[in-house]
């Protein structure tokens, strides 16, 4: 990642979405991969592989408030091909969007599969991570740690619902809604402490979270909340509204951006300690 | 290829390219993968590998007579990585074509690469492969053959030219003159004979070729004429013109399209025996 997002050649792989005027409107681009090993269980039903692939595609538009037009997939053979297009065929009924095109490849070893979304912004600009200021709140529009607690019941085979893991839902609906108010907005996808680091960074502020202030689901132990701010996968979308606004949809003010100090990221008056999240290679 | 292209939620991957409105203009989209050991040979030049990737993309945007406006990458990292990035910026200076963004990731076993291209259709509607009709005459912009002599010279180390192969170029300035005239366009990927074959089904016609017609390369031997034909990688554009137009820019008429046979193509007035190219899986 690093070699080729450095790489002037390569610029765009630092982001997630690509945002570019096409016939007087603004097309919102998004390319995402999952590795069999890496972004699902060895085993897992394939359905379910099929709608995160979408879904967590689809997140990267909503957090640009742009409405889906299509996605083009590309899909290595191999085992439960059919469950794969039921779930295929599941997410793109729920979430209203065509499959416009792709590809299909056979290979051996771990499969890779590849999803590209094109969307259309409802408002221009649409936010970017960059665009927070001192003194905005930070908001978020639903807990986080639900997808961990997903995860760990797939894993252990413990019975507890995993759909939280296994069926995120892209906050297309709300993303149009803040999309208008929103100063800077993106998808919590890694965990939400490194993603709110990365749009301190590209913003050039530091945010003071009250982690008292963020929701978690009731299910959670409390001694997991730490956990939870380091999870990804609730796709649930952050951003920052100027002060005095409130969002048109449910949301959490849990923060306050604040002039830049050398820590992206304040939990309760200290830096956190130890990894923030979820970094990807 | 077969399971996923027959059903209904996938049904856009039997074909090359999707052609969508978007703000007033026809954006022009496809996805192609390349796979390790089945695309490319192993231990070959990455840097190759990534203009391949990239050219065989914007080939699909040709053959729909399509500007390209930008890319998205998926790339499996491993070896050679900077020679990948090289071939890469490389061919987007060379077509001038923006890398708009895109996904890496790590995996094990052989490497799968996914590329999105993105077009502005600078005719509509853009040709599709379905628009012949009996009596239209079949073009082709260029000679088939060069490649396969490309392909044998780099698998076999025998020191001739192996650039067709490698370094492939989308006929993307013909492909934008042509649209206007074209009633069926394509390009050649999979081999003279199948892809004539694959537009002759699209629009219910017979193509009656001409052997002593088609444009081989100056190196071919004589008695590879016949796997000329056959071969792929090339990606020259094959189109139909109806009587008495003459194509726009330089272009050989190999043939004339027929009322529907049980066979797709008749070659010097026989069906021609054997495989008629390349079928991906």
């Amino acid at each position: 990642m690093r070699a080729l997002a450095t790489h002037p050649a390569a610029r765009g792989l630092a982001d997630d979405c690509a945002v570019l005027d096409f016939g007087g409107e603004a097309l919102v681009v998004t390319h995402d991969m999952m590795v069999e090993g890496v972004h699902w269980l060895p085993g897992q039903d394939m359905a379910d592989v099929a709608w995160k692939l979408v879904a967590t595609n689809l997140s990267d538009l909503a957090a640009k408030g742009a409405e889906p037009v299509g996605v083009l997939l590309g899909f290595t053979l191999g085992d439960q091909d059919e469950r794969f297009i039921t779930g295929l065929a599941e997410a793109l009924t729920a979430f209203g969007v065509p499959l416009l095109g792709g590809d299909t490849v056979s290979a051996n070893g771990p499969r890779s599969l590849g999803l590209t979304a094109l969307g259309r912004a409802t408002h221009r600009p649409p936010p970017s991570r960059a665009g927070a200021s001192p003194g905005d709140n930070l908001w978020l529009t639903g807990p986080v740690g639900a997808a961990m607690l997903g995860f760990e019941a797939l894993r252990d085979h413990s019975g507890a619902n995993s759909a939280a893991f296994r069926r995120p839902i892209p906050r297309l609906a709300q993303g149009r809604a803040l999309a208008p108010f929103a100063t800077a907005m993106m998808d919590v996808s890694d965990g939400l402490l490194i993603d709110a680091a990365r749009m301190a960074d590209a913003s050039n502020v530091t945010f003071a979270i009250d982690s008292a202030a963020v929701p978690f689901p009731a299910n959670l132990p409390p001694e997991r909340r730490h956990d939870a701010m380091r999870w990804g996968d609730d796709y649930e979308l952050l951003l920052t509204l100027p002060p005095g606004i409130a969002p048109p949809c449910p949301a959490f003010c849990i923060g306050l951006a604040k002039p830049r100090t050398p820590s992206p990221v304040i939990v309760d008056g200290a830096v956190p300690q130890g990894s923030l999240g979820y970094t990807h290679s």
